[in-house]
């Protein structure tokens, strides 16, 4: 940390401060520029509330150093974090997976009938919501347990590994008794009850970039669930606010190699909500893979202008065979491959365990 | 909302929209363009779900004319609401409210200490969280229950109401119990099972803007508030997200006329989250006035290079008294002024009821 | 300057950069930290091209500390400038200057009514455009040169300076001679011959800021002008671009204060093209004079519904009257006041100058 | 264009609306909702100018329907725009073209040098900065008429074609003396006057996106190109602004497929600047190649560290022989290919002949 000193910082200001970072237990070392002074803090590890010394007179600026996050970064673990899916499916090694399915989980031939659809077309993670934040409080919300126990069903039916969302504190439980993989929405970013909870729940999160959140953010954010001692933890791209009405969301894939250089885990990209309309994921998730994600996840569904949401993002089933078909080209051309879909379980939704345990 | 057409959209295609249009209940109105055809749709209320239109083959954008809330609206309730606070005080009215306290509760000394203070100075309403959304898991997350208690010790020895943040469902009915106020933050502004608990708890609430929320986002988050029966609603700038690093947020004041005319809603005004910086914190609250703000919320602390978080930006308490005098000689100069400080309580702590009953 | 090493950086690539600093003849200042090693570059005025040092092996972040601009800087000057007007109204000192006008000017009655008008409500300077930037090239493009001379009989008929704008190096000396100050557009800020030409015509320069500019741009834009050898430089801040489409922009009324406190030049807000709508433009006046703003720059129409350009926030001559006397009230409660307009010219038009000498 | 009146609009205030639509030549087509009327505007061409409908009374919101551009549009011209660059390189179709060169031209051994090499390494295009627009006035401004000379010659000794860009009205007639392609930078997509020359230069323009520019306004920059006659314009996705100074810029991918169907022109992409560093632009041109770009154009500096300017977003020549390919293979994935560099000229700069004529 470098607090800048006004150019007509007194000396007693200066000293002020410098006596201050050793109250604090750091070490504080002036530098003398052309123009002013600035006084380095030495010895911390990122965590230092830097408000106390931006109070002091005569500090102009406070400039951090340090990265505010420890766990997620590279200096903490060096090697790519691999999360194992429960199905076979590993995400964040060579093979680039493929998550796929509806926005919302619909009725039970709904469900069915696509999550055998995505696997036979290459995808190897089943997507749909349970239970669905809305901006309206006048839109569809979700079946709830009811769609926690279709997806449930469709795994045991199919061998896809389960996404699905979690959206309060209380209901993290549940979701990861059904789930494969515990969703984190965009909204929810920062909502820390619910990291909390999810970071001690005993499955993979997948953390989705909020509307509006830097890298450090989100970081930060993921750096909640590693705390909660989970290691297993998946970040996603989704599109960030921008200033064009033209377009939904702008696509940051430049967030890929640039997240991927300072932390460990495994960044994966969702070109339907970055889009949000359905001619423009094809070639963006083709984009996602050439920038290196490790994985997609897209919103398909058997008839898109039936959905009950996110219809105009939705692809047709077809489509997502054309973005395999592509994606799988792409990921060949930069040395990897997409992850083959799983095998079809022996006697499917007979098995009767349609719940797994939590790991 | 209008369904424009491709400009190579079939007679087919837009005979499938029409009669899409029908399917949903509503009515088809083409318009005959110089360059393209447009299909009004009519008789609806706000809520339609354009998805389904926008997936049909031809359609090339969706405008949305109704706009997607009700209760919030001006069109459903003209006149503006008056939230009354519980300690005398109304906000809403021609009276300016000042909100003012710590960022977090510290300890008794300091939340009984500044409370007397900012009433002193002031301030109608006390403001200081017990429980804290930290953007890092090493962060000070406030004294929780504790801290609940020590508010409601200052109101009683005060007279000042009482607003402090619920972040999470579970906990709103706890906050109800204590505060006269129940905060939503701007990270949590749409996190909707806290909106609907908040919704249903009782006591009035104050919803921040989200850090990178549109106008109708904020709204349709306060019509969640609505929806579950609450009127009580107050919406508050607190600055969003921008491109220069040189400011922490952009304060949106020109938010505050433009809600106020779509919305019966009181709308005050945070310079203290919009700036970061104590120096701004005074000039801003002037103008968040002069934009005609119902209120103000600001943080204060007795010595703010200790405060435990938001340091840099809590004004000293002798900054307080600065900013009401200036912030009273602005509202005169509108034909508003400032409400004054509720009466000190006779018997003050000595009555023994520190917790009400939610209303 | 700062240069932060890769937590994993040689020795080798250390002393690199350590000699690399040295080779540019500054002074490297090597901080151990917890986790990385920090180099200090020492003896820099802020004008480094940090490339060279961002482009050597190990360097993983350059932090800079020095302002990159000089002249503009309240470190290089530290008392306010004042800008003459040259009709007796002084900008930059305790006298908030209104300027208004139409966007356009778009003939001899339109600008010679509007001029005596805005004069008799209290403006000083009367804007108008003769050359208009426009989005679209089929738009009102303005009278060129006819603009100009009508503007300069407007001035000789009412004693009000002139602003108006330059939109090409070629034409800055044209402008100049026929207008007291020379305005830059948002879309030009960082358009550098004209900046060049702006800055050695003689007259003083009205410089918006850009769309998205951050403060830093906008002051080394201005330091182009400075460099030039003009000190009369007035800062415009007119709304930056942001995400909501609700509102054409963001108007960043807390850049005024903090401009201020970074630079010695006068700085002034433009509510008309800030909000995008006449509704607005009054509140967000009041806000802009609380904020401390030196000035203010608002369009006015004689009709609005018949303006050829910006019709839709022009305000018409009675809310004119309306914004003077509460930004009046606003500037007294804040211990300042409006300039007064100019003594009318005794002659007026019969003087015969019109086009007045620059200075 | 759609007038939506407010719910509260008077009959007589719908019938002036509907009035002052018949006096300006259209029809209007009232549209009876739930809530409020809206009256359709029918029989434009996307050139109305709403101001004077916004200004009228009851009148809420003006939504334009029709697309403000015209001869850039698909419905204008439906089959893609192929510009011939002059050597035998045509971008536009089927095949990729990538410029590559210095950010500036920095002396005759420095441009000869990474010209020949970036030919080799499989580059068609030489870009390289003559007149450089930087935010200092301080920094490096480029060679001027030298450099336009040494990219000449170079282009003699190699075959490359040539762009670089033009700062000035009054400079676009040299720079199109030497140049095979006139640049606009992205600081100047709004620079009319600049605009206006190139278009009407007789060389092939590339238009930069602005740096929060919409993707309409990059659409109306580039009408004004097409109006003055020039059908070979090149479109470019440079980065856009975004809230996280982590990364300069956000690059804005979705904006290729998006631009591609809204217009017949050409697009391509700039990593370098989209990124601001080095390690980015291969990950990135990937994407970008993914994504449908037409083009690249790249940095690269014969040894970055000693650039004058941008060297730190300035590939070194091996790592272009990477990057292209990479995205050799990309393209091959998607069935397009890179565009082969040209032939070696027979007897290079002897040729004598180093200026072109202007076609």
């Amino acid at each position: 940390m470098l607090i800048v000193m006004h150019h007509r910082a007194t000396p007693a200001q200066v000293q002020k401060v410098v006596d201050t970072i050793g109250e604090m237990g750091y070490r504080a070392k002036p530098m003398v520029g052309h123009l002013r002074l600035a006084i380095g803090l030495v010895g911390n590890d990122g965590g230092v509330d830097s408000a106390r010394l931006a109070g002091l007179d005569g500090v102009q600026d406070i400039i951090k150093v340090s990265k505010p996050y420890k766990q997620v970064s590279r200096e903490w673990r060096d090697e790519d974090t691999v999360v194992d899916l429960g199905n076979g499916t590993v995400l964040g090694g060579p093979e680039v997976v493929v998550m796929a399915g509806p926005c919302a989980v619909e009725g039970r031939d709904q469900i069915l009938g696509i999550a055998a659809r995505v696997r036979e077309l290459g995808a190897s993670v089943l997507r749909g919501g349970a239970f669905k934040p809305r901006t309206s409080p006048y839109s569809f919300q979700g079946l709830g347990l009811r769609g926690l126990e279709l997806l449930a069903e469709a795994r045991e039916a199919t061998g896809l590994a389960v996404v699905t969302e979690a959206v309060a504190p209380e209901g993290v439980a549940l979701v990861a008794q059904y789930a494969d993989v515990i969703q984190i929405g965009a909204r929810n970013m920062q909502n820390y009850p619910l990291l909390k909870k999810a970071g001690s729940a005993g499955k993979p999160v997948l953390l989705k970039r909020g509307m509006s959140a830097t890298i450090t953010e989100l970081l930060l954010a993921a750096e909640y669930l590693l705390s909660e001692g989970n290691p297993d933890v998946i970040l996603c791209e989704r599109g960030v606010r921008s200033f064009d009405p033209q377009t939904r969301n702008v696509f940051d894939l430049t967030a890929i190699p640039l997240v991927k250089s300072l932390t460990h885990l495994p960044v994966i990209a969702d070109p339907s909500h970055a889009t949000g309309v359905r001619t423009k994921v094809t070639p963006m998730a083709r984009a996602a893979v050439a920038a290196g994600a490790d994985g997609l996840i897209v919103e398909v569904h058997p008839n898109p202008p039936d959905a009950l949401s996110d219809g105009a993002q939705s692809l047709y089933p077809d489509q997502l065979s054309e973005l395999v078909s592509q994606c799988g080209s792409i990921a060949r051309a930069i040395g990897r491959s997409l992850a083959p879909p799983p095998e079809l379980p022996a006697a499917g939704p007979a098995s009767g365990r349609v719940v797994r345990d939590v790991r």
